[in-house]
C-alpha cells in the first residue's frame, strides 16, 4: 500500500485525493495547503492529517508525494521531494521557466526518484485508445496530426498575467500530446496568435487564439488550435491522417439524450470543463503512477518529457512574436 | 427506347416524369390527366402530348404505361394497359378493396404484360444497402425487425376519409419493407391503433398511430410503429437485429451542417418529406423497371407483393378493430 | 451519517459497497453473505464487520439495509428489515410472485419504514434527462414510447430456469421504465415472445426475443422490444414521440474514437453490459435513497411501484402464452 | 431560354452537360472538344450539334459559353467569348500564372461581359447553409476558420508535373473557400508543405501534405489542412469558431446505413470523389449562373475572386518553399 502525501488541496488536489483513496493500492495519509484551512477540510473528509507540506516531504512513512500546488512552487518541491526518496507526480508544468525546469532535471537526474509529470490527457480513455489504434498500425503511417483544445472561457485576466502565456499555460497539454501521438518531437514551429476573445487578454500581452503548426524530420505535420472561448464547452478533439486512413476521437456529451423538434436536431453539449471531462483520465494516471512506482518500471511521462513540452511552448511563443518558423 | 405514356400528372405524375425523361433508355410520349390542363402542362414541359387515358393505353406505339393516377382507378387502367399487351408501373396500393386487387391480379395472371407495383422504398439506396447487408449474412439470421415510419404532418381529415385507413393507406408501405427485409410473409399480425394527433381523425373512424407486431413462421418477429405527425420531419428508419449484429438505416438529414453553442448541439432535421427523401429513389425505380421490361426478367415487385402487403393491411385494420390477433 | 448494513456481498452487492462508502452521508457497517467468505473479502476491503444478515437486521445501530441478496429472500429480508425500523433499498424484482409481492406489501404498509426497489435505471443520467426534458413539456404531449433493450449475450439456462422468465426477469426494468416515463400505467397489455436465440431457453419454457405493446387510458401506446443478445453490447435506448417532437436516448459508447479506412467508418461499441453502463446510475441511485431517509422526503421508487411492474411481467406472461390481450 | 454551347467534352463538361439540359431557363445547342469524337458522343446524347470551339464563340445564336477545357486554354477562351459578348462560365483555376489571370482579368475589364468562375463549392448546400448561418449571426462573431480538404487518391504524377503544384490545384479550392467564408482576404500566408503520401510527387517538385495558416487584418485567423490521399473516400469538412459557438459542415455519406457488430459500429464512408459529393453543387453554381445572366445581376463569383485564389496559391507556394511568411 504507498502511503501518500497531497501537497495542495485546491480543485486539482481535491480530484487527486479521490483518486488516492479510491485506488486499491494507495492511501492517501496527509494533506496540506498554503490556505491551511484548506488542507483540514479536505483531510477531515478522508481521515488523514493535515500537515505542513515540509513535514509531508520529511516524513520517513510517506511512499510518495503529489504536488497540485501553484507552478511557481512545482520545482522546488520535486526537489525536496525527489531528495527524500519520495515517488513524485507533479501536476503540468514544470515551471514557467525553461531555464529553470531543464535545471531540475539536471539536479534531480542521479538522485534516483522516479518522477512523473501529470500530464492526464495521456489517460483520456478515447485519446490512449486512439494512440493504441495508431500503434498497432491500424492507419498505416501517420501523416498529419490535428488538435483542436477550447476551453469553454477564459481564466480571469489577472490569472493570464501570471500563467506565462497561452503556450505555456495552455497549449503545453498539446504540444506533450503531439510528443504521445507522434512518438518523436518536431523539427521546426510556426506560430501565429492572436486576441480576438478578449481585448483584456491582448493587453495583458497574450494572445486567447492561436494556432501552431509543426514539421517532423520525417516529413510529417502536426496542427494544433487553441482557443480560450467555445461558449458550448471544453471542446478536446484530435484527428490522426495516416496512409490507410483517419483516427479521430470526438468530444464526450454530457448525456445521450437527442430532441427533434421543429427547431432543429439537439444533441447533448460536450462535457463543460476538464474536470469532468478528464475525471476517468486523472484515475487511470495515478493507476499508472501507482503501477510504475510498485513495480518499479519507467514512469510512463518523465520530468524530460514536462521540459520538452516547455521547449515547445518556448518556441512557439517566440515564433508568434516573430512571424519566424522557429527551429526546435 | 422504351416508349411511354403517363397516366396522372399530380405531384407524383411529375416526379415520374423527370426520370423516365431523364433515363437514358426511356422516353416520356404522353401524358394524361381526369384534369386536362395539367397534363398539358407537363406535356409541354417534356415537349410531348398531351392525350386521353384511353388513347395513350391503346396507342400500339407506347410500350409502357406508368399509372399515377387515383387509387380508385388502378386496377381499371391495370386491366387495360396490361390487356393491350403493355408494360405496367402502377403506384401503391393496388386498390383499397382486397377483392378486387386478388380479382385484378387473377384476370392480369395469363395477360403476359409485365406489371410492377411501385413500392419506392426498396429502391431507398440506405434501404437497399441494408437488404443487401442482410442478405450476404453480414448480421447472420435475422431475429427481430423494426421499422419507424413517421409522416410529418396528418393529411386533411377530407383524404383520410376517402385513403382506406392508416393500415392500407401509409402503413402499407411499411408491409410491403417488411416483406422485403424478411424475405417471408408473416403467420400472424396484432394491431393497435388510437387516434391522439388529431380529433377529427379519430371521429372519421380512423386512428392516427399505431404499432403493429407480426410474428414469421421460424419465429421471428417484426414491428411497425407509424405516426401521422412528426413534427421534426420525415421519419423513416429501419432497424434489423440478427444473430451476429444489427443494421440500421438512419434518417437523411436535409444537410451536414451541425451547430454548437450554449444551447446545444443543433443538426439538421431528416429531410421534409417523401419526395424529398425519396427522390433517389424513385429514379432507381425507375431504372429497375426499364431494366427488367428490355431484359424480360421478373419484375421486381410483383402485382402479387401488391396484394399481399394489401392483404396485410386488411388483417391490422381487423386486428386493430377486435383487439385478436389475426392469422395470416 | 447513515450506517448502512449490506446483504448480499456478489457483483451488485459490489457495486453498491462503492457507492455507500463513497457517498458523503453513508458510511458502510457491516456486510452479509450466504457465502460468508464472499461477505469476509468485502468487509475487509471496506474495513467493516462481516456478520450473519440477522445480526445486521436486529442491530439497533443499523440505519438501512440493502438488499442485493437472491430474489427469493427479498420479500423476508424487507419485511424483516422494515419491522425491525430501517430503511431498505432492495434491489428488482420484489419477488417472481405477484401474490408473495402483494402480501409484501400489505405486510409492510403501516410499518412506517422507508422501502424502495432499487430500478436503477431510472437514475441513468440519459434517461432521466430525457425523462426531465419530457416532463417541461419541451416535446408536448407525449404518445408513442419505444424501449429498446438488449442484453449481450443470454445468461446460462440454469439461470433462465429459475428467473421466473424473460419477462418478469429482464423486461421488468422496460415495465417500470415505462411507467416512469409515461407517468401512468396502461389498460392493456399485448405481448409476443419467441424462442430464437437459443434452443435450449425453448425447451426451458421460456422466450429470448419479445416484444410488448401496451395502450393508455387516454390513448397513448408504449412497444418494449428485448432480445437475450445484442453481440455488439448492451443495447439500451428509448425514443418517445410527442405532439411537438421526438426525444431520444442513445447508447453510451466505450469511448469517441472514429476510424475511417477503406473498409468502412468505425465507431467504439456500447458499453459492453449494466455494470459499465449504469455505474452512474447505481450512484445516483443510493444518493436518492440516502437524500430521502434523512430527509424524510417519499421514496423515489416505491414497494407499490416493484409490485405494479411485477404485475405486468405476469400480464405480459399470459398474453404471451394466450396470444390475447390481457387488461391490467 | 439561354442557348449555351459547351467547350470541353471531358468528365466536369459531362456533368455541366446534365446541368444545362436539366435547367428550365437554358439549352444545350452546341459541344466543341480539342478530341473531336467526344463532343460528338455527348452532342448525340443531347440532340445538339458537335462544333469547332471557334464556331462556338463566333456564333451570334449563342448566348453563354461554358469553359470546362484544359487550363491553359482557359483565358483565351475566356477573352474571345467576352469579347464576342457572352456570358461566361469558366472552370476554377483561371490560369496557373497569376500574371497571366491579371492580364486576364485587365482585358475582359470593360468589355461587359458577365463572366463567373466555377467554384462550385461555394453552391455545396451542407457549406451554403454553413455560410448562411454565420452570415446570420448565429455563432456571432467569426475568429477561426478551420478547412480540411482531403482526395481519395492522388492522381497520376503525370498530371501533377502539369498541375501547377498542390497550392495551385488543389488548394485553390480552399483558397477561394476561406474568402467566401470569411468575407475578406487575409493579409499573411504561412505554408508548410511534405511529400509523404508519394515519393514520386516529391521528385516532381510538389508537395502531397500540406498545412496554411492566415492572417486577418482583424486578427482572425484560418486553417487549412490538405492531402493528396485519404484512403476512406473525399474529406470535404469545414469548422468555424465564432464567437457564440462553432459550426461545422461534416462529409456527405455514401448512405446512411450502420452496421454494429462484435468488431464495431460501422457507418457509410463519405462519398468517395468530388463528382459525387457536389453533383448538387454543380447543379446550384449553374443555376445561379443562368439567374445572373437572366436577371442581369452580379455573378456570384466574379474573374477578379478566381485571381484573388490564385494569388494566395502562388503566395503558399512561396512560402512553402522559403519558410517565411508572405504577405498579401
Amino acid at each position: 500500500m504507498l502511503k501518500v502525501g497531497l501537497l495542495g488541496a485546491g480543485r486539482i488536489g481535491q480530484v487527486h485525493a479521490v483518486n488516492i483513496a479510491g485506488n486499491s493500492r494507495s492511501s492517501l495519509v496527509a494533506v496540506a495547503d498554503a490556505h491551511a484551512p484548506a488542507a483540514a477540510t479536505l483531510a477531515a473528509q478522508y481521515g488523514c492529517e493535515a500537515r505542513s507540506s515540509a513535514e509531508i516531504v520529511s516524513d520517513p512513512n510517506i511512499d510518495a508525494v503529489l504536488i497540485a500546488t501553484s507552478t511557481d512552487t512545482h520545482v522546488d518541491f520535486i526537489e525536496a521531494a525527489a531528495k527524500a526518496g519520495k515517488a513524485v507526480l507533479c501536476e503540468k508544468p514544470v515551471d514557467l521557466s525553461l531555464e529553470r525546469a531543464q535545471q531540475c532535471l539536471i539536479a534531480t537526474k542521479d538522485m534516483g526518484s522516479p518522477i512523473m509529470i501529470g500530464f492526464n490527457r495521456r489517460f483520456d480513455p478515447s485519446f490512449a485508445a486512439l494512440r493504441a489504434q495508431s500503434a498497432r498500425g491500424e492507419i498505416g503511417k501517420s501523416e498529419l496530426l490535428s488538435l483542436t483544445s477550447f476551453d469553454p472561457a477564459p481564466p480571469p485576466v489577472s490569472y493570464i498575467k501570471v500563467s506565462g502565456g497561452l503556450f505555456r499555460d495552455m497549449m503545453i497539454h498539446d504540444f506533450d500530446m503531439a510528443n504521445f501521438l507522434m512518438d518523436d518531437r518536431p523539427v521546426s514551429i510556426r506560430a501565429v496568435g492572436t486576441s480576438q476573445v478578449s481585448e483584456e487578454i491582448g493587453l495583458a500581452g497574450d494572445v486567447d487564439t492561436a494556432v501552431v503548426t509543426m514539421t517532423y524530420a520525417d516529413g510529417r505535420i502536426a496542427v494544433i488550435k487553441n482557443s480560450r472561448r467555445a461558449v458550448y464547452g471544453y471542446d478536446q478533439r484530435i484527428e490522426l491522417l495516416g496512409s490507410y486512413g483517419l483516427l479521430q476521437a470526438h468530444n464526450i456529451l454530457e448525456n445521450s439524450v437527442v430532441k427533434s423538434t421543429v427547431e432543429g436536431v439537439v444533441s447533448g453539449k460536450p462535457v463543460h470543463f476538464f474536470l469532468e471531462r478528464y475525471m476517468p483520465a486523472y484515475a487511470a494516471e495515478w493507476e499508472a503512477f501507482v503501477t510504475a512506482v510498485i513495480d518499479k518500471t519507467p514512469m510512463p511521462i518523465t520530468l524530460e518529457d514536462g521540459v520538452a513540452a516547455l521547449a515547445m511552448a518556448e518556441a512557439a511563443t517566440l515564433s508568434a512574436q516573430t512571424g519566424q518558423l522557429v527551429d526546435v
